[in-house]
């Protein structure tokens, strides 16, 4: 757990440009994870924020043409910085703005990891605009659907769903942790998008998709152990930030369920 | 207890336009309820939302005419697909802006159904604005106001506040469940306006009344069997949410108290 | 606790241009304190919200040029009709449009208090750009900090951290109560800036220090009493609604631990 670990030493500050659904619960539980929330989006403040981060996430689910105007500006000073840029394409399938804005994005920007659910990725890799309902099918195959998306963008991947995958070049991960009532709160993927952005601040080399994975299983580990409490979507919200801050090592050697699939892409990928 | 269990199984898409201050508890408790929330605002993508939702949700509560330039947008898309648009005019009577805004909507869209306060819905009813303090005095009357309004637009009308009325075509219904302490919670008169949208999206026929009658009941319930386990805000909004989710037929059964007064607006309404 | 049972009584109607992400939890702890929220910022019914208001509130959080433009519309109004207006400059040495912003707004209207924490405080008193780090290195001297920022301002300032200070013209204040886990959850200064607005509201005469000591007081109280519950943020939130609501005289008189150093800053400020 040495990436969550240096997060509470650190404190990296998280600059997100979110959507206003989640601007909350993202705040919070970056703070209980122990990295330190700002949230702004005025384009005449951008780079003074990016100059004081650690991180920068771009959460594409409330977007209008105005915050992605800030999005390009702070995107760019992280680049130029040198600090980890995550891109979370909330229902990038759901309109031709959302789908033009993230390949925007991922062409203009050098975004270190993209996190979204099987549709997400999927939109993105095949370009075919998924709509809704979608989601189900393509619960199957989030390896593969992470691995097309890898192919095409060259850019680390995490596909959340039932299993979770993390995909780059340094390696492959599946995680089985985690509980499906993270899907009956709003929020919980964009936090987990945050959450990645926390432990890639921190990260000494570029080895991201280590700690990636390590960020996904730290946070499917506490929803499990926050559904022990309750199955129930409010109480469970509230426990639920409680384990972000209070989940242990011990805790997370015991419950920790995932494997690592390969870890050189040039020859097994 | 059939249009909250239609929700369930088809977990219609609703599409909010709504206030900032509620939007995350909009979302968490369509989650709860069965229902697929989505938020979005930008202009230039309400009508590929609008394409892929079941029902629209217009909410003026931190309205900007941007804003309401993308709720027209979305209105008359969300008419020409034929889904059901809900209007809520938080503080309608507390500005020009919110009055000349409503007037446009109810104007320029066919809007299914409009849910309010007492002095939401007298402000709308009479053309006299309110501001805030009106709203005790109108406590008394929520029939009369709703009738009042019914008479000017002919649209279905839904008065909240001590007794709920539900007031259309098709029926006058009074419902006599909930807790004042719903007043102590921001966001649960918008997340109500969420729920009728929801359920209006399953609806088969046009019969809107009989619906929103049964949100209200099973909204209602949830928030008397929350107000059991607690008198207080904080941890009332999480109970609630939670019951959102949790209630039963045979709870529902057990506790609503409601009357139909009149099935024919046209004799007797 | 004669302010705070004045707001239970008279249900002030304070109107919040505030951030986006504490829209919710501001709106939530002031129903809870007795007070009634408003938030709006559509330039077009600023002067209206405002003629319905009893005291303004304005919070930098996610700053746009557009808001702020609306803040200044606001504050005139507000200027005119004399009511107070209560400033919270958000991460003001976070960029330098957030410290053009906070001095034209302290330049162009009349503040009656403005509340921030060592670091935002000490910014504006040095018109440093201090940035995230300076904020520990403060702790140790709120007092003198707040002295500084009123000798250049001659406005009514709360310095909150370990010890809260209230210093104004009719007194200074060191209270010392409180939690750290405040500082867990979001928005929980920005919700005692309105809480402090709150207060200002029902004072009938100009004793702002004395009403905004108490504030600061019963905010600290019941955040101390969550503390004996739990350790943990989430839970924490939650049951600090609930004492912002259920506190009473005899707990407050029983914890409450403040100094008045001065009543008269003529002589010893």
């Amino acid at each position: 757990m040495e990436f969550i670990e240096k997060v509470r030493e650190r404190a990296p500050l998280i600059h997100n440009i979110t959507n206003q659904v989640v601007m909350n619960i993202t705040a919070n539980g970056l703070y209980a994870l122990g990295a330190s929330p700002i949230m702004a989006h005025e384009k005449g403040e951008m780079i003074d924020i990016v100059n004081i981060a650690d991180a920068l996430v771009l959460n594409i689910g409330t977007l209008t043409t105005a915050v992605l105007e800030s999005m390009l500006i702070a995107g760019k000073a992280a680049n130029k910085k040198g600090i980890p840029v995550v891109l979370d394409p909330v229902g990038v399938g759901a309109s031709k703005f959302r789908m033009r804005a993230v390949k925007c994005l991922l062409k203009t920007l050098d975004i270190a990891l993209v996190r979204g659910n099987g549709a997400e990725i999927f939109t993105l890799a095949t370009l075919e605009q998924s709509g809704k309902g979608v989601e189900g099918n393509l619960e199957q195959a989030p390896r593969e659907i992470a691995k097309r998306f890898y192919e095409r963008y060259q850019v680390t991947v995490v596909v959340t769903g039932t299993e979770d995958i993390v995909y780059g070049e340094t390696g492959v991960y599946l995680l089985k942790n985690g509980t499906e009532l993270l899907t009956k709160v709003t929020g919980t993927g964009c936090l987990l998008t945050s959450v990645i952005a926390s432990v890639l601040a921190v990260v000494d080399n570029q080895s991201y998709v280590e700690a990636a994975a390590e960020a996904v299983s730290y946070y499917a580990i506490a929803s499990e152990m926050a559904r022990k409490a309750t199955d129930l979507p409010g109480t469970f919200q509230v426990v639920f930030i409680d384990k972000l801050m209070s989940l242990t090592r011990e805790e997370w050697d015991d419950m920790r369920n995932f494997e690592v699939i390969t870890l050189c892409l040039g020859e097994n990928g």
